[in-house]
């Protein structure tokens, strides 16, 4: 592509905003298709990262995804596809298809494509020669097809790897080929692509922040936040992010004053807290385990754990997180009756009149472990994670949580789901919300 | 859908693939869409993990997967989708939308685009009553609306969730439509799609054989089984799926003859077990700690566990099989050395002089935790995680495992990579592969 051409694009671009043209694609809001091209998606042997990632860094430049495909190395389908992104979307990235081994057809359909065939570029052929030499390969021919690109492509230089990226325009719609490597992908995308995307289109701002939740499940909290929900402006977006750790809540902020958004976003955030403070426990990445460690280092507390029901769960939440070694002491994992009694010392009888999944035995055993392992704070669990062993008084999903502390004991029983490795989980994340929660009473 | 509908539909189907219609997409290959509807990938927030799920086990049915598509819950993006999809696939199986929040606008495009209206489902609503009363749920109109469903779908029970599945057949597509939710889609795959799938469609006959091997990475797998791997004939197909729980390697045969199909797998599998006995621990989905607990069980024998760096993930790992509680007594998590000297009764003198990561450490840890909880078994570990606390001496992934049993002890070091939640995946799979071969040594 001449520089001229580009320059007709862009000015046509710019004039279609500037006269707020209704029938343009160029709106506010731009709008990218994702393409991926290989097989290794398609039968499953990898998940596709890259969209995940592209679409987050397209979206914090205000840039919307209107949709992901993932299609085969044939040539038609790929002329199709891109034929559908190009009626529908402002910029079409497409990864993946192109390497040593397999980059012909990628290349000959964008060059049916873009009607233009294939030349030697000079300057990657120089660039393939220079990564290759240190390692002491000598270029063969399948190396040096990797020089060959589309006449009417800009290459985009791809520091890291073999394989160009090639930047197209035509009509409105951009088209950008990088290969499928992830490294190298993002490479391309921080160093040629979006800087080049800003340049050309003056992008609106979009801020997202996200909240989490944990205690109530989505169509419950959906419900509580009902009215907040509906009085949240038109710019501002909600979208709901269940697993079974958490409820995520994410808002997502669109508008051209950033500082105007931000306080908007605060403000919003500000009356959601009020609403439901105590299912609230982080913001953005943040994780259970790894907001109470930093609670428990700042105050210099120690936690320890007595887990029958969650088996290790609980400790091995908590030791995920780097640095757990300064406020996590160990537990007992008191799997069997024998355990309770022998290693934690519970009263055989107290297990044999209450049940072991009792209030009486899992305060008993929080108590136990908080004296035994020397630690201000102890979380013990008792339940029936399933499939089997319930009963009409306690069916599977029963759990008890209690919490002992430097001066109380408190305990709840929970009833989780008929499924025994979310029962795990979700015993493991409200146990460590009921130690979170406590310390937060603690500090006031 | 009448039932007398559906047989028309699988008549056609039947005939087309009799008369061999050249012009019909019936083929001895089926082809699939996946689309996934709902903004959280499309904003990268998260990663589409489904479709690779969801290939895989289409592929194992010899179905092969056409496109996968990742949209917007926008009514006409999901129509046109459709649409395009009914073109070209024979199946088309779309996942997300569906659920207490949001599921009001992909029900109605699924509606307009089958051109039907939605109607209450009474044993669905039936259905989510059950589900959410022993959790005390009062059911709200949330959840009431859970049990709209198009009045022309062949309604798929989910027996994990609120949102059922949806079946419906038009022309030579099925369509199904089912949630997002990881577990829920499984469960209506493995329950209910697939096998009507299978009953529809006479697939051609494709077995897989899947070998799980621990304790070789990918690359030197690859080389120790370079010979094995050539000597495949072409109708056998090998993939390596490694994870950092294990590489598992999955052998596809495809053909007409299905005895003689099963024949060549398993004389292949003879000579691979040959060639690494001791890296082998199961097949099919077996786990390795599923694969212990069969063998304890069956043995009569217990096991309990010391872990330090492992965090309770080894407990964990055990403790996520159903019936653990026959064979699992429990353990100590002696996370810090205080719990190795006073719970464990570690000679203080002994970690002062050899350092917690050592051989003597762990071997008494093993020997300790054996005796404390009366158990056939221990398995203890103590190593640096990771991402700090590493020495030139003892770097970060560096692991002693233990094993003590009736007879005896043994200890190995390791050297895991540098990255804390790796480390204590593969030092919990390494461990339970000590016990495994030392259980099957014991048995010759």
């Amino acid at each position: 592509m001449t520089s001229e051409w580009a320059l007709v694009i862009k000015t046509s671009l710019i004039l279609r905003k500037i006269m707020n043209d209704p029938i343009s694609k160029i709106t506010d809001i731009m709008e990218a298709d994702l393409i991926t091209i290989g097989d290794e998606i398609l039968i499953g042997q990898i998940v596709d990262t890259n969209s995940a990632w592209m679409a987050q860094h397209l979206n914090d430049e205000g840039i919307n995804i209107r949709q992901i495909t993932s299609i085969s190395d044939q040539p038609d389908h790929i002329f199709q596809t891109l034929l559908e992104s190009e009626k529908k979307a402002s910029i079409v990235l497409v990864t993946g298809g192109l390497g040593p081994t397999r980059d012909d057809r990628t290349k000959t359909a964008i060059c049916d494509f873009f009607e233009t065939q294939l030349v030697v570029n000079n300057s990657v052929l120089d660039h393939v020669i220079e990564l290759l030499a240190p390692r002491g390969i000598v270029i063969n021919s399948l190396n040096r097809d990797q020089a060959l690109v589309p006449a009417s492509a800009t290459v985009l230089h791809n520091k890291l790897g073999t394989a160009p990226g090639l930047w197209f325009e035509r009509g409105e719609t951009i088209f950008v080929f990088m290969p499928g490597v992830p490294f190298e992908m993002k490479y391309l995308m921080e160093h040629e692509v979006i800087p080049r995307i800003k340049n050309l289109f003056n992008t609106n701002t979009i801020l997202h922040r996200t909240i989490l939740t944990q205690g109530l499940a989505e169509s419950a909290l959906a419900e509580k936040i009902a009215y907040w929900e509906d009085s949240l402006p038109e710019s501002i977006k909600l979208a709901y992010l269940p697993s079974p750790q958490s409820v995520r809540l994410r808002l997502s902020a669109r508008g051209d004053n950033e500082n105007y958004l931000k306080k908007l976003l605060e403000d919003k955030i500000k009356e959601l807290t009020q609403i439901i403070p105590d299912y609230i426990f982080g913001y953005e990445e943040e994780t259970m385990a790894g907001n109470i460690g930093r609670i428990l280092q700042e105050r210099e507390l120690t936690l320890a754990v007595a887990e029958s029901c969650t088996g290790g769960n609980i400790a091995h939440t908590i030791t995920l997180n780097p640095g757990s070694s300064a406020y996590f002491k160990g537990g007992i994992i008191a799997y069997s009756n024998e355990i309770k009694i022998n290693v934690l010392g519970i009263d055989q009888n107290l297990i044999a009149d209450k049940g072991a999944v009792s209030k009486e035995v899992v305060e008993a055993m929080a108590i136990s472990a908080r004296k035994m392992l020397n630690s201000n704070y102890a979380i013990a669990t008792s339940g029936i994670a399933g499939p089997t062993g319930g009963t009409t008084d306690k069916p599977v999903g029963t759990v008890w949580i209690a919490l002992a502390g430097p001066d109380s004991v408190i305990s709840k029983r929970f009833n989780f789901a008929n499924h025994r490795e979310r029962n795990i989980i979700r015993s493991s994340q409200t146990a460590l919300n009921m130690l979170r929660l406590e310390l937060l009473k603690n500090n006031n």
